[in-house]
């Protein structure tokens, strides 16, 4: 090994501060602990699962993470995804093959030197989504991110488990970091909306298109749903734009049929 | 995980290009398994073993190397680390802590930057040298280096197993080796469409608005729509997804007051 394993202080640098890791249904919960383990290695402590297949807490997962138990003590399990990343606002989603959505994508390190530029208030606001051992995350879990970070290894073998995963992308954000951490400078003048109130206006959003017969014919309802969030999520809306599109639909949609009175569209952003 | 094992293709790219991969002492053989898998991920497939503990072959290398047994049937067994060494120009020592001796020390990302400027002839008599899972190398073994390379990761917690190792320090070359892996940034498949069929969207959108009475006050619609116009210009949308967001404008205010009938949705995109 590298470094040995030494009696975990009782803060690390930059605890609590860097990108939450969101575990997408881990099978099993040594590879929770491996990835806790992974994760305190390069100063990460917010971990999140998403409907962890054997339970949790789960006791296998802590000799795995080798003294990281206080990231796993912290871990916040949801039932969904849409749940685990709510009150984030970017979302970045690890995935191997290139999916057939408009993302934009980057790589590993391009990750490090994205959340390098971002204050502290944004970076709390950032988590990772890591699939399944197996499976990898779903479609519907890529759609909810507004990147997708790939780890451009050899492509004739490329068989990283997700404690690996999870390290190389924790590095590179440790990386990133501490060569930048002295001059972060400002990250645009308005912050993306949680996604929890994108969720809001998606509702909305479909409501309206389900009651003027938008989604012709229903099988294909699924699919163009993710599409069209899929775009909504990339333009990383602040809350006042959230707003601003809420006033759109209310008022294409208001007067239909000669029912609501269109809403008055909020002030423009900023 | 991020990628997925495939079928081991007949070669890969850089194969036996890099350098060697030097184990001294490990103990279990879980451990070079695993080492191996982190190797070849990495494009790196010349393994060297000083002195194994429990043998060589060994049984319980294979399963850990999930598919990456050409790395472990080549690997080549060393009595001395000054053996396994004998025939390389150049040697790297992993280590976490400084050590009482005047030695180069790079970091592993320095690493990469070092080797990406060597020829392939020099590369080949290249090697990193990785000790024992609990104690590490021996002061013995870092003499016989020309560089101390460290992993300057979490202080207050670092916990790389052996096999983590071995991939953060192969991970570093195989992003200096490829000129195209270190930080591309790239967008999906789907293009976006050009500016022109955006503003044809701007275009339906303001008009379906402006029937509706959005833009109230209208000294205000100069503003909002540069803000709403900025909103979409950010969602890149490719050809399909604009005729999915007219679908949308269309859909919601086509039945308003009674007017045109909702126009159907376009497919969904790609």
């Amino acid at each position: 090994m590298i470094r040995r394993a030494e009696p975990a202080a009782a803060d690390t640098s930059g605890a609590g501060f860097g990108p939450a890791i969101v575990l997408v249904r881990p099978q099993l919960a040594q590879n929770i602990g491996a990835a806790a383990r992974a994760m305190l290695n390069c100063g990460l402590t917010r971990m999140r699962l998403v409907a962890p297949r054997d339970g949790w807490p789960n006791a296998e997962a802590w000799p795995m993470a080798a003294g990281a138990d206080r990231v796993l003590e912290a871990a916040a399990v949801f039932d969904t995804t849409e749940a685990a990343v709510a009150d984030l606002a970017h979302v970045f989603a690890t995935t191997a093959r290139p999916r057939d959505m408009v993302k934009r994508v980057v790589t590993a390190r391009g990750f490090g030197a994205d959340l390098a530029g971002r204050p502290a208030a944004a970076l709390a606001k950032t988590g990772v989504l890591f699939g399944a051992e197996r499976s990898g995350l779903d479609n519907a879990d890529v759609v909810l991110a507004d990147t997708v970070v790939t780890i451009p290894l050899n492509p004739a073998f490329s068989s990283l488990n997700l404690a690996q995963a999870v390290l190389l992308v924790g590095y590179e954000w440790a990386m990133a970091h501490s060569e930048t951490a002295a001059d972060a400078v400002a990250y645009g003048t308005s912050a993306p909306a949680e996604k929890g109130a994108l969720e809001l206006f998606f509702r909305h959003l479909e409501q309206e298109l389900d009651a003027a017969g938008f989604f012709h014919p229903p099988e294909k309802r699924t699919g163009m749903v993710r599409n069209i969030r899929n775009l909504f999520h990339r333009t990383a809306a602040s809350g006042s734009e959230l707003g601003t599109l809420h006033g759109i639909v209310t008022a294409l949609s208001g007067r239909r049929l000669g029912g609501r009175p269109a809403r008055r569209a909020p002030d423009t952003d900023g």
